[in-house]
């Protein structure tokens, strides 16, 4: 069996569990690392993200260039959400004749916010022969690639509702940092207009989402208020007292001529009830499902990374997207039938 | 836009509403009908399939090769469940250079029951430069494309378990007969052993989970139960009375060395309490999925088959399955990103 040899761009807390996954995959070659943190540059790999079969042998470079000219198959990427930020990265791996799958949020779906950067990438890629992905759970699967495959029983969509719940109280500090947890109200509010506080990628899965049911998305409008604290909430990193920011509550919607036809909401909180992924689908027939708990965002992001691996090596060159990809789990124990 | 011309290769109550769903698709000309039953030949097939828009002006045939001489691009294919009955009809349109999608149940995926056939119809496939998928709710959707779609967000799978719990109360009468509601258990026993009663493809779905999950499954079992009425059931077109047979329980399972992985239950009864879809996937993470009400048998097979026409005429030559498409709705109303 040829193994698909993989070189991680970005090796911070994503980058890290899509390394411990892949590593796990017998047809993955983990062949090198891209980091600019003088703390990991230069040390072992399997050592920089904390695998227990660490050392892996393969060390963290801060010289792109270098690791890139390989022979490398798949970039996988994890160093930033905005596009225009990681585009002389996205090309330096295409240019180097390596496919990519990059969890830029933006990258997710870029046709309508960044339609010149989408065409300069799908036009190298398809110069070098490759294909580049951005994907994860959210913007990736959860609120787009799902609600189109479920679609696929439905045979009229008038418009459709998403709503993830998350209780950030288990995951990473520096997630429930990031979502202004144990901010006043205050603070919370001046970190959004700052642009701080955000969670990416919900406009890019209107957009996906609004071009594959075909409901003409003339407008998208996006909201962000902080979910208050009801009362004390302890984490295992925090305590956020009652009236204070608990998290984010983020909603995009997509207006054909006035009417809403696409929402979807995300609340990310600490102390979050009932966390789960809801879609409902209004048409011919009426279709809702239900993921009780919701996908756990750092497990799903780096599983749908990870296992969009066979499916990108195997894509038609270009710029492709969640959207066109049978996304499914990549077994690399057995041959498939 | 150029039009996508279909024909529908059998008119019974799956084609009839593949047909009037396709009606709606802007993008797709009905150019032909095929059709055994001389009820229907040379009759107008909007009048035949019972559309509020008729005459079509379109007639169905019982000339296949003519019908199939088009020009035509995809030819929707409902006429049975068995693939061995339908390999010359599948031929037929293959080498008129047609692209297929059937409901035909076995083959949704054949290639554990039916290595040969297969072989052949790929071979074929592939030589005239056309692609045929067999598909629709179950086997197609529900049992299977939907477990390797969730999957996505899976780092590990140890087992699957899907139940399907159909209320048949308000399915056309031809089902309730097919399921046997109304029988004695014995009578049901007896139209179990001869073949009669059965959901066709459950080791279909079960197959194809297996191999897209590397999932070694050595052995697939099945069996077939009654569901018996606990009390009188009345439905537009019988009553059950409590003791009888309501419909079907059917269940296969996957293992491996002994060990069980797989397990499709599928419930389709009259009465059926709490009708649902659901999907558990016992790994890393455990993740569980539910569609309450249940995908609606009917509409959903029309409609995958109809979203299923872009996706077949994009897909590589050959023999493929839903595992390889990304299912979704099919638009015809506005141009895709």
């Amino acid at each position: 069996m040829k193994q698909i040899r993989i070189v991680q761009y970005g090796v911070g807390p994503i980058g890290a569990s899509i390394l411990r996954l892949a590593r796990k995959k017998k047809s993955v070659q983990i062949v090198g690392a891209i980091d600019q943190d003088p703390s990991k540059v230069g040390k072992d790999l399997g050592e920089v993200v904390g695998a227990h079969d660490a050392p892996w042998g393969v060390k963290v470079s801060v010289d792109a260039a270098k690791t890139l000219a390989g022979p490398v198959d798949v970039v996988l990427h994890s160093t930033s959400s905005y596009l225009k930020d990681v585009m002389e990265q996205l090309l330096a791996c295409v240019n180097a004749g390596c496919s990519v799958i990059s969890t830029c949020e933006e990258l997710a779906y870029p046709f309508r916010k960044s339609p010149p950067l989408a065409d300069k990438l799908d036009k190298a890629a398809k110069r070098e022969g490759v294909a580049l992905v951005g994907t994860g759970v959210n913007p990736g699967f959860v609120m787009d690639k799902l609600v189109l495959t479920l679609a696929a029983i439905s045979q009229r969509v008038d418009s459709v509702r998403v709503q993830r719940i998350v209780d950030a109280s288990r995951r990473r500090e520096p997630l429930q940092r990031k979502i202004g947890a144990g901010m006043s109200v205050e603070e919370f509010a001046e970190k959004t207009a700052a642009g701080v506080i955000k969670h990416h990628g919900l406009p890019e899965s209107v957009a996906m989402v609004g071009d594959g049911l075909g409901i003409p998305v003339d407008t998208i409008t996006e909201t962000i208020e902080p979910m208050v604290a009801q009362e004390d909430i302890r984490t295992e990193f925090m305590k956020v007292a009652a009236g204070r920011a608990a998290g984010v509550h983020q909603i995009a919607r997509g207006f054909s001529l006035d009417r809403e036809r696409i929402i979807l909401e995300l609340k990310m909180y600490v102390g979050a009830k009932d966390p789960a992924d809801t879609i409902e689908l209004t048409g011919e027939p009426n279709i809702s499902m239900i993921i009780p708990g919701g996908a756990h965002g750092d497990i799903a992001t780096a599983a749908v990374v990870v296992n969009a691996i066979p499916l990108i090596v195997a894509a038609p060159a270009g710029l492709v997207t969640s959207r066109d990809l049978p996304l499914s789990f990549f077994s690399s124990e057995t041959s498939s039938g």
